[in-house]
């Protein structure tokens, strides 16, 4: 133990008893300026500080439906993206929606005559295509619908969570649910087994693409069945969508709530 | 100077020669459970993460019109959005939004009839009131009418740069520029001379509220106005405001572009 001590007395002593420690006038002077040693780690910092206000930037303007249309993220912000999805950010703003979608629901008064209608989308709403999107580089990649088509057929996707709660908040309440989403008629009964193995139940009409609505925008698609339900006597008072493309055109609900999305763009 | 030294020498030999420095089952033991020193401020530091990651979500919610009507900033978020808009996030922000409205003029051809539109709304879009919500709080404050009438008497508002390099765009591209605001009648004056002195010129009409516009919700007074627009003939193209209200409603613009504001609401 003693033989420690003077080996970490040792250095101490010649520190101290030394005779010119910080008079750096006499070590040899450098012909050209030194950064400080922690001066390349800063400046990597300041690199990455700047490049998280871009793609927070960029995120903004997804989010805010500025950047339309766009087929893959900004490589530069696929670490970002990622980070932002697996992390903690991802959820707590999707729970912000459905919080905030949730506070609406519940001022509203329902009419009691059956007509008042919260409709969800479906991939992204409801169910999470985060596994799929892991594997091809959180948007990185173009999208590739025949991969994609493989996924959805696995009838794996589970469930966002603060989605189900408010899908359970809005049939509580007495909303007539309707779900309408992009996928194609072919997938009706993969998409029910999914829907209901991850807890959805009890919607009034789940819509899909038939053959007619094949190569139509989503908006124009969502739209004109929007336009169906308002026909038939339906009122809209809530929507709830990752796209804009769920959200805007014509019989827009009275109020939509954008999930967050920086992974695809639908038009 | 040896006396110095020998005043450092002593706590490390001191260190160096006592018996069980670091034997802990010889001193006095803990009865509660004592953090290590560094725990406090970790624990602020994830505090702090947390409360930027909560107000982060805000932020999105009120970009992404999720939360709407709001009357105040969180309380809890008030220096967060005082960091956004006094940094450097802000100007980044509107400098995207710009850019992006930009690169879609360019992309529209325009039909050289004259009757192609690009829309501002004035506050915070063309022009700042930051200065007025840095002596109230940016956000914290209920807005007061009288108050925020006396800071546009002044005509001091400074250009947004960001905007005005769209605007001057959009004007060399052909664009009729339609400026659409809610201040009243009463301020023209000190809005065309507040304008002009930013460096905004040659707009087509400056339209404001008038005596029959009074008390209208913005979605509605700015629709109307918008529909008045295409009755004459005119195609509107592009609509810029810090608003949702200034954006969404009838006769809505064919891309629309939300610039940034996490300070105020107006329905």
């Amino acid at each position: 133990m003693i033989f420690w001590k003077f080996l970490l007395l040792f250095p101490l002593l010649t520190l101290a008893f030394s005779h010119q420690p910080f008079d750096s006038h006499h070590l040899p002077r450098p012909l050209i300026i030194e950064y400080p040693e922690h001066a390349e780690p800063r400046f990597k910092e300041l690199e990455e500080e700047e490049l998280k206000l871009r793609c927070t930037s960029w995120r903004f303007s997804v989010e805010a439906n500025n950047v339309n249309p766009w087929k893959t993220i900004p490589e530069e912000c696929g670490e970002y993206v990622k980070d932002y999805v697996t992390g903690r950010a991802y959820g707590v703003d999707l729970e912000r929606v459905s919080n905030d979608a949730g506070l609406y629901a519940k001022s509203v008064g329902l009419s009691g005559d059956g007509k008042d209608v919260w409709i969800f989308d479906v991939d992204d709403t409801l169910l999470s295509n985060l596994p799929y999107y892991a594997d091809h580089g959180y948007g990185l990649e173009v999208f590739d619908q025949l991969q994609f088509d493989k996924w959805v057929e696995k009838g794996m996707s589970p469930a966002i969570k603060s989605s189900l709660k408010l899908y359970e908040e809005v049939l509580g309440l007495g909303f007539k649910v309707f779900l309408l989403t992009g996928r194609s008629e072919g997938k009706r009964g993969v998409t029910i087994e999914n829907l209901i193995n991850a807890g959805f139940r009890d919607w009034h009409k789940l819509i899909l693409r038939d053959a007619n609505d094949q190569g139509k925008l989503a908006t124009i698609f969502k739209s004109e069945k929007r336009g169906e339900m308002e026909k038939e006597g339906y009122r809209i008072l809530g929507n709830s969508g990752d796209q804009w493309s769920d959200l805007l055109g014509s019989s827009m609900s009275i109020r939509s709530f954008k999930l967050p999305n920086p992974m695809y763009y639908i038009p």
